[in-house]
Formats: C-alpha cells, sequence, structure tokens
C-alpha cells in the first residue's frame, strides 16, 4: 500500500481532531485511497503541555518549523494554528518546498487566499481549506465543483455559532444579551474576549472566503461592511417575534447590477425561512443560484471532529490528486469586482426609538421619513411611563444611506430621546 | 479554446434544461474550463414534435442512437430519458465506445449503479449521475468526496417532491389526501398515475443510490422496505401536530450492529427539527457522519434548471477529468452487505383505531400491549359517536414485527373495528 506522511502545524482543538479522527476512521479512509497516512511530526510552542496529551508514540512533537518543513518525507502540512502572520509564512514556505498544505485557518484565507492559491499553483501543489468556513459542513467544494454551473446571485449565511448561541437563547429563553453572553462564555461558545464574534469580524471573514469563491471575486475581509450583535435588546427580539421574524446575524454576499456587497449585520427574517430555524451553535449556508435556485447546507459549525472532518477530507483529496498526478492543477478564475456602495443598498428596516411622551412627537418623525420618500409600513406607539413612549416603524425597502440621514434627523428632535435600533428586514 | 462536443438521449423538461443553461450560463462555464461546450446531437422519439421546439439551429436532431454512439467527435453523452432498459443499452454502449455518461436517471441507477460504474471504470470513462438524487442539490458528490472521512450512519431524506406537497397542503391548509393528491396532479406535481410517487418507490431508489455511495454498500432498489403515505388521513396530521410533531415521508437508510437497513414510510418527526420544516416541493437530506455530526443539504429536488444544474455540473467535472486526462479513474469502495431484518427495527409508534365505544375496550387494548412488553406512553380516547370512539397511542420504541404482530391481534378484538394507522416516531 501507497503511503503518506503529512504533518500538522499546531495541535489545539482541531489539531487533536484531526489526530483522533485519523486513529477512528483510519481504516475506511485507507480503503478508499489505497494509500496509509500518517502523522509524523507536529509543531506546537510548548512542548511539556503537549508530552502530557494522548498523543500516539510514532508522532515526534517539535517547537521547530525547519525540523517539517525540512523533512522531505513530509508530503502535506495541515496548518492548524489560527491567525498571525507565521502561518502565512510557514504556508508560503511549505509551497516552495513542493509541499500541498491543507489549513482551516479562515483568518488567513480571508485576507490572503488568492495569493496563497496562486503561489500554490506556481509551485504546482495543493492548497485545501474547506473547514475555514463553517467547520464540518461541506460548502467550500459544493461551490466550486457542484454550483459551478450557476451564476450565484447571492450567499446568505449565519457562520458564526456563538452569536447564534446568543440570539437563540435571547429568543427561546427571553435572556438579555449581557446574560446570554455571560453563558456562552461559562459553557466555551465564546471567548473572553467575545468582540472577534459578537462583533462580526468572525463572519465577515468566512463570507469574504465564500464570495471568492462563489462569485469568482477578488475580494477580502476588508470588503466586508460590519455591524455586530451589540446593539440587540430583548426588546427588539420581542418585537420580532411579534410580527413574525427571526432576528439571526447574517453575513450576506450579494452580485447587484453595479457590483457587489458583501455586508455582516443582524437581520429579521421570517420565522417561516429555514434560516430562521437554524439554532444554537449550528451553522447554515443559504446559496443562490441563477439555475439551480435556492439551496441550503446546515450543519455544525465548529468543534474538533466536525473541523477535523473537513480538514481530513481536504487531506484526502490532496492525496487523491497525487495518486492521479494532478497535483496544483485545479484552475481557479477571478475577476477584479466593483463594490456596491453599502449606502445604496435596498431593504425595508425595523425602528425602535424611545421618544417624549407628548403630543406632536409622531408627527415630526413621521414628517421626516416624508421628506426622505421612505414609505413606513407600520408603526407602533407603546406608552412606556407617562414621560417616556416607544416606536417600532417597519419602513418599506429603502436604501441604507437614505435611512441612516434620515434617523440622523430623527436623533436630532427634541422630543426623541435616541434611536435604540434600525436592523434591516431580509425578505427572503 | 479546447472544444468538447455532447450529446443528449432525451429532450424533455430536464434536456430542455440543459439546452436553456448552457446557452444561459455558457461564457461562466467556458472561462473555468478553457473549453467550449456544444451539444451536437440530441436523441428523441418523435421529430415533428421537437421541431417546433425553440433549440438552436447547430443542434442535430435524431431518432437513431446510431447517429450518436457513432460519432466518434460526441465525447459525453448525457442520459435523460428517463427509465426503460433502453436508456441501459444506451449507456453501455457508450462506455464500451469510449464515451463518458452522465445521467440523471434514478430508475436505472438505483437498480444497475454499480455495474454501470464497474462497467464504465473498465472503459476508463466517467459516469456521473448527481441528478438523479434530489435534483439540483449537491448531494451525491459531496457524500463521497467531502464527506468520506466519516463513517456515514445515517441518511434520512425527504426526497419526493409529489408527497411533500400532499403533506404540507394537508397540514397548513386542512386538506383532505385526496384533494391534496388531486390539487398536485392539476399542478403538474403529481402524475396521472401517482403510484410512484406516492407509494414510495421514488424516494426508495433515491435513498438506495445513497446508501451506496455514502456506506459503501452494494445495495439497490429492492432492498428497501417501502410504505407510501396513501393511508395517511386529515386526523393523523391533526394529532400529529397536537403532540408537536409534522409528518413526512422519510427515506431512511441506517448503518446498525447487524447490517443495514433501508427504508422509505411516512413519519412524525418533531416540529423543531430543520426536516419538519422543509415544506412544498423542497427536498432535504440530513446525514449524520461519526465525526462531522448531523449535515443537512436542502434545495428545489425537480424542476427544469434545478435539475439541468446537476446534470451540467457533471458535464464540467467530466470535462475537467478530460482536461486533466484522469478520466474513469476515480476508484469506488463497496463491501456486500447484510440486511437487518425490517421487523427488527425500533421506533416509538404512533397508532390510531376505531373502536365499539363501550366499557373494557380500552383494558382488552392495553392488556395485548402489555403481554407484549410494548410500553404505553400515552393515550386519548375520544368518542366519536354513542357507538363509536378513536383511540389514539403512542408507544414506546418497539421492533417494528412485535409491534405489527400486536396490532394483528387488537385487530382480530370484537371491539376494535379498524387499525387506522400506525405510523412511525423518528425522534431525531
Amino acid at each position: 500500500m501507497k503511503h503518506v506522511a503529512i504533518a500538522l502545524l499546531g495541535c489545539g482543538t482541531v489539531g487533536k481532531g484531526v489526530v483522533d479522527l485519523l486513529s477512528r476512521n483510519g481504516q475506511l479512509i485507507e480503503e478508499q485511497l489505497e494509500t496509509h497516512i500518517s502523522i509524523k511530526r507536529i509543531l506546537i510552542r510548548d512542548l511539556p503541555k503537549y508530552e502530557q496529551m494522548d498523543l500516539p508514540d510514532t508522532i515526534a512533537l517539535t517547537t521547530d518549523f525547519n525540523d517539517i518543513i525540512n523533512d522531505d518525507e513530509i508530503e502535506i502540512v495541515v496548518e492548524v494554528m489560527g491567525s498571525a502572520d507565521f502561518a502565512k509564512e510557514c504556508i508560503e514556505q511549505c509551497f516552495k518546498r513542493g509541499k500541498s498544505v491543507v489549513s482551516a485557518n479562515k483568518d488567513l484565507i480571508a485576507d490572503y487566499g488568492i495569493p496563497l492559491l496562486k503561489l500554490s499553483q506556481e509551485n504546482n501543489v495543493d492548497f485545501q481549506f474547506e473547514a475555514s468556513v463553517a467547520g464540518g459542513i461541506p460548502v467550500i467544494r459544493p461551490m466550486y465543483s457542484s454550483l459551478n454551473s450557476n451564476r450565484i446571485e447571492r450567499i446568505i449565511g449565519i457562520m458564526n455559532g456563538t452569536t447564534n448561541y446568543i440570539l437563540t437563547n435571547m429568543t427561546e429563553r427571553g435572556l438579555s444579551y449581557e446574560t446570554a453572553l455571560k453563558e456562552a462564555q461559562e459553557k466555551g461558545y465564546a471567548e473572553a474576549d467575545p468582540t472577534n464574534d459578537v462583533s462580526g469580524y468572525d463572519a465577515a471573514r468566512k463570507i469574504a472566503i465564500l464570495a471568492t469563491l462563489g462569485f469568482h471575486s477578488a475580494v477580502t475581509f476588508r470588503d466586508v461592511s460590519v455591524e455586530g450583535i451589540e446593539k440587540i435588546t430583548h426588546e427588539d427580539i420581542e418585537h420580532a417575534s411579534e410580527m413574525g421574524y427571526a432576528v439571526k446575524l447574517l453575513a450576506i454576499a450579494q452580485q447587484n447590477d453595479d457590483g457587489i456587497s458583501l455586508n455582516v449585520h443582524p437581520a429579521f427574517i421570517p420565522r417561516s425561512h429555514p434560516l430562521a430555524n437554524v439554532g444554537g451553535a449550528y451553522n447554515a449556508v443559504y446559496v443562490r443560484g441563477n439555475c439551480v435556485g435556492d439551496v441550503m447546507f446546515y450543519g455544525q459549525g465548529a468543534g474538533a471532529f466536525p473541523t477535523a472532518s473537513a480538514v481530513v477530507s481536504d487531506v484526502m483529496n490532496v492525496i487523491l490528486h497525487f495518486n492521479l498526478t494532478v497535483t496544483g492543477k485545479r484552475k481557479y478564475v477571478w475577476h477584479d469586482t466593483k463594490l456596491t456602495d453599502p449606502r445604496s443598498i435596498r431593504a425595508p428596516y425595523y425602528l425602535r426609538m424611545i421618544v417624549d411622551n407628548a403630543p406632536g412627537v409622531l408627527s415630526s418623525i413621521s414628517g421626516i421619513f416624508a421628506e426622505n420618500r421612505i414609505s413606513i409600513r407600520s408603526l407602533i406607539q407603546k406608552d412606556e411611563t407617562k414621560e417616556i413612549a416607544e416606536i417600532v416603524i417597519l419602513i418599506d425597502a429603502s436604501a441604507d444611506g437614505l435611512v441612516r440621514d434620515s434617523l440622523k434627523k430623527v436623533t436630532s428632535l427634541s422630543c426623541v430621546r435616541r434611536v435604540a435600533n434600525a436592523i434591516r428586514v431580509i425578505e427572503i
């Protein structure tokens, strides 16, 4: 039987998952590939920490990347270190030394995916990264090898488990944002500093990667307009439920007439839509192709084994390419793409504002919307106290810039205490 | 630019969809493959009928398969005729003449998938059939190229649009089975003779194909135990809703300790489960891998463009293989597999029976279940008239054979008029 030696860079949750998966499913994998895979070396930072781990004796641990890059027997390097320029440097060196790379590193790929893919092709090696988006859910390979007969028009993803866990628990159990976040941190779903997740940056990286492949567009993380869930309150979620919507943090890539738009923001989506029922730490990617219509991929977006499932399936593909002698031969197509001005993107909006409980307030607010030709679909006023009232307005699809300008004017009214929230309604 | 000539066998809904898709997305496809695809010939049955169709002049219509098989320029044959041994014969001839084949023919593949794949490999040609299961939803290729690092433990599919349309409309609009079926026929979702759909045979073919690939098992359509939706009444659906379930026709392939089981039957599934929300003519395939956990693929399971999307993506893969000179080189692994005795499969059951409205009835019925060590989870008796009562029982997970034997005994009780239905509860 043929034999391929691989190395891991990093041995955290995902790295250990890869080790365990290969031991659990090794025979099944070997049978399909007619090739035995062995993990020869693992790069780690701190030897004593890992020596206590339950790793097979056959694996050599090292803190020196040179031990891996200079080992000619190692044909595939699996990069599961996470962020940092060091990963990029290592991957580039691997390519130059003829080693194929599998990476689960969304930070890196959202920023440098295209230059790295180009470098891999120049060096005739494979570069695969299914695990960088939505953990174990097959979505990257299906995008370029199954939906490739379509012009992909739109990709909507729920791709951050932390925020989805928080929003699901705010909805189902009536928790406040703060309590839900605290619980997520206690359960290990959210990090001590949750910014990367709750502010939408994690989801932004994933949508940039999907748009690159789905739209054949050279975009990066920096092209995504990002808004997090920090401002969502229990009141917003209750209003959403009453109106038949769920609140989700969506990552949306869209082809428009004048370019593409990439956005991450909380949104109201109809309760009956499949995306509304993606709960807890699950992820889903909803893709519209011009021929296939709407397709959804759903599953666990994180975790040791689900992520390792995608990593090892990439390793298997690289080995398949070795065996067929087609390594580094898949072509990818990209175009430079104009970005649509985010201010021109139209959507209905849910607006919640806290105002003085006094005559004439409604007329002043609705006057501003009328001046800006924004049409009000529904309006509910609820007295909170004798002095304060809450107004919830649903406006028809309007350009984002116009909505923001109008809200500035609304905020400047002396009778308006604050605009508590403005959330887009995605009518899918 | 390279050039590949293809031929279609058949030009019904899907065939015309392929013609239209290639004209709509031709440029995008060409760019990815660096290859131009042209449809050179189409095999049809009745010339005058198709001469009125809006087909490009460059396509030669023929009623003689020899015109295609003897044309050495044609490298790929797309078989979209549907059932019949003629398709098998044509495909075999194509393989022997070195032509790769893309087929959307589930009937054929559910029966002869493995022998055809073997023949294609002996002749060093490709054989692809993504469109044979769940229309445009990418599921076959992800199963063998993305979930291949997993031992697939279970596949549950809602894969028949006709029955899902009927059940959805019975649920949402309170229609009777007969009315919903009639409406489906009027709208073109169901055929004049709906047997193939409503009896579960169509879904059975699809699950046989998925189990073949997912379980690496040599199974065919004949290994599937099939039960249709004809006996489902509005009462069953109402009871399901009251208990928090939806009724769906499920195709289930499962790896058990003693073999695999393949079943198609109506089932109660929890309302909160993603499969419960797959409505109308949509399809979904829910796969459990031993590492990835649960993954779901969702989309349109039929229709000209969605199905053509899968067919053309297969054609693109075949061309990619041409360009990389790896045609016919992918290995598939199968084992002969023992089938689990269907009578041993355990599930909770919903049972509905019509009985005499008389004292002692409940005690006689519950006595039979007690004798068979079947535990009753809940029981509701509702008087229908002075003479007749309806009893709805939910029993704990019990072996199918035992349930059936017990129901025979129940039916033989003089106080029991009939067992109206027995539906499995799938607790996913």
